[in-house]
């Protein structure tokens, strides 16, 4: 038998519009059950993630690739204990806000409503298929899964939980669709069909990211990059500056709220740069400088247009004197991703100021940007970070899977 | 000189990144002057109508057609007057909300910010380029005006009217774009340019709508049809459940949150249905009734298939006596069109439940589906109707022309 995308999403499409009505008992009486299969049918799932092991190890594919690929018992419990906090956030479904009373007579709100069905596309890590399940789930809606063809056995262990769990809790299993091939024609299928299919969230690399969003019908949650800016203001706190500089770049180098480029106000790069340029040097930071800073560091190299733009994602950074606020804003409207921008000062005027004006999905004032994720900023489980401003913009967590309808309750109005 | 789209696409995105931090004060001067130019500069615009109506009756276009491409003084001052509501609406942007204190100390909230350029693609009413121009102004983005060729001269003429405002008040000019020819391989090169414009709203027919959906990059706003259903439920209060019929189906059938589909309750069919008979031989309207439904009527036609899906836009409608309140929500499901949907009933639970699990863009209870328009919901002026999920779902007004960014201040805080 072979595989239909359209028929599955087609199945995925009326299952949703049934689960989309659940309450939160038993949406996270799902979860829990999912979270419990997941230990329940461990060895069939470890024994699936070493078929994919071997595979890779027989493809050549390179170490850190097959590390994100890999499943043990405790990498299992994290993914399990992930389920079960988003057991306990709370079910962004049904809230009625923004009540008003018209002239009319009736009363208008809106209300909190599940978006329909997602499609997940991902690379390697199969802890996605879990993950972006649960958060579907939890906000009511279904899910198509398509994960990378390295981690193939695993995502299908992993689905059988899912199954299982919707199994026993009587609930149409076509909730959730793992795709179970990774035929490229299956997906350029997929994103065709938006009369099923209400949202496409790729995560993975900008290649991948950049072919979704130029082929699909369906609209897509965008994430490039994340070229992150540390702006310090000439009324900065230096030792703040320096402390979040330091978070910034070198607490973990890999992801996407790291910092990539300092911009230093002209009229205090003579005291603060020697500071950053000896915390570099203690942390091994490479630098690329502009003209106007390259002197205050050891070995760093002059800083191109590339720099400017440059995701080091590595102990790397760009910097850069700017002559005032204004031109550190510009220098950001330019060259910043859209993700996370930081301005350190203790002007008041300065940080409203930048936070009005600097059009980035997180615009911090004092804090590093490291604190740019789901978790911390409050959003509970992340299920990917948006740099495009539609529907939603920045780390989006079960809230950016739903949507509003109005609700109007009347009394027999009828309009003149 | 030929006109570039992507050229004016890109200084457009420039203009907007200045325009977006604009107060409320200064867009609403704007908006003030663009009102003025249309009476200052009335009959330049008079006499670029006249030209369109000429063509327009050369090239025998239809009569309907032509009384929506007609202006006179008494339109123009309407459409001034709508300019002048806009500037006395509040501004969304701007507004921070949400903000909680999270364990680590940062303080995040969320700040309703411009999105950046729209582009607007629509058919013969003139009036679209001052009413879309103004809420995408007030709004904070740069907007581009792609109307049909039927009205390119009165477009002109109308947007000579913003030129002179933004000149006045010194504003690049740029923020606006009004596409002085209807070739259309500048649309279709429009609806690549992603990396310029963040939204595409079409307003006209089904097949621009589904050309712009199937050929776009940038994410479109879509509106396909408005086939809303009035349910009369077991215990409707019948008196209001035949005003809101009326209401729905006579007040004004050409537009979209008229109704189309009678939906009624078995054990109040033999009371209602000859109520509703009676009005609908009175007002003229043509009956497709079901198989239960039809002796009801005098002359009415057995309804098909194609009459649950019809969006007759006329003194027409199709009639169904459903099961019960499951058959009725069952129905909406299956052939509405996620428009507006109404239930007429005074039991609490019913009334309730149908808000609860029908999913569609509004959704009321005894009140007619006549409200549901940006002005009678609360929106102000609306710059359409959205009736797919992401981003909108109903009518948009100036506040979904917007979107949101996480705001963070800290003081000093790094992550551990």
């Amino acid at each position: 038998m072979t595989f239909s995308i359209a028929a599955a999403a087609k199945a995925a499409k009326k299952a949703a519009r049934g689960y989309s009505s659940l309450g939160s008992q038993a949406k996270n009486a799902l979860l829990t059950e999912i979270a419990e299969q997941l230990i329940e049918q461990k060895e069939q799932i470890l024994i699936a993630n070493q078929k994919d092991l071997d595979a890779a190890q027989e493809n050549q594919i390179d170490a850190s690739m097959q590390d994100r690929l890999r499943l043990n018992e405790a990498r299992l419990k994290a993914i399990r204990d992930a389920v079960l906090e988003i057991v306990q956030q709370p079910d962004p479904v049904g809230e009625i806000s923004h009540v008003q009373q018209r002239p009319s007579g009736i009363r208008v709100g809106k209300m909190r409503i599940p978006l329909g069905v997602i499609a997940m596309i991902y690379e390697s890590r199969p802890n996605v298929t879990i993950d972006a399940a649960a958060l579907c789930l939890k906000a009511g809606n279904g899910v198509i899964l398509r994960g990378g063809k390295e981690a193939i056995h695993s995502n299908l262990a992993l689905a059988k939980c899912i199954q299982v769990a919707l199994e026993k809790h009587q609930l149409d299993p076509n909730v959730v669709v793992v795709v179970p091939n990774t035929d490229r024609n299956v997906m350029n299928e997929l994103m065709t069909l938006n009369d099923s299919i209400d949202l496409i969230i790729p995560r993975g690399g900008e290649g991948l990211i950049r072919f979704v969003t130029e082929n699909s019908r369906i609209p897509v949650i965008q994430h490039f990059k994340g070229v992150c800016h540390l702006y310090i203001d000439k009324q900065a706190d230096l030792q703040k500056g320096l402390s979040i500089l330091e978070n910034g770049k070198t607490q973990r180098t890999s992801v996407c709220n790291s910092l990539e480029t300092l911009l230093v106000h002209q009229s205090v790069a003579e005291t603060f740069l020697p500071m950053a340029a000896a915390m570099f040097n203690n942390k091994g930071v490479k630098v690329h400088a502009c003209n106007n800073s390259i002197r205050y560091f050891h070995e760093a190299e002059a800083a191109t247009e590339d720099d400017w733009h440059a995701e080091y994602l590595a102990l790397e950074i760009a910097v850069r004197v700017v002559d005032d606020f204004d031109h550190a804003v510009e220098h950001i409207g330019l060259y910043g991703s859209g993700h996370t921008e930081v301005i350190v000062t203790q002007d008041y005027s300065a940080a409203n100021e930048f936070i009005r004006v600097v059009d980035s999905a997180v615009v911090m004032a004092n804090a590093s940007s490291r604190f740019s994720d789901g978790g911390e900023l409050g959003l509970g489980a992340e299920i990917g970070i948006s740099t495009s401003k539609l529907h939603a913009y920045g780390p989006m967590g079960a809230t950016s899977l739903t949507t509003e309808k109005f609700v109007v309750y009347g009394d027999g109005e009828t309009r003149g």
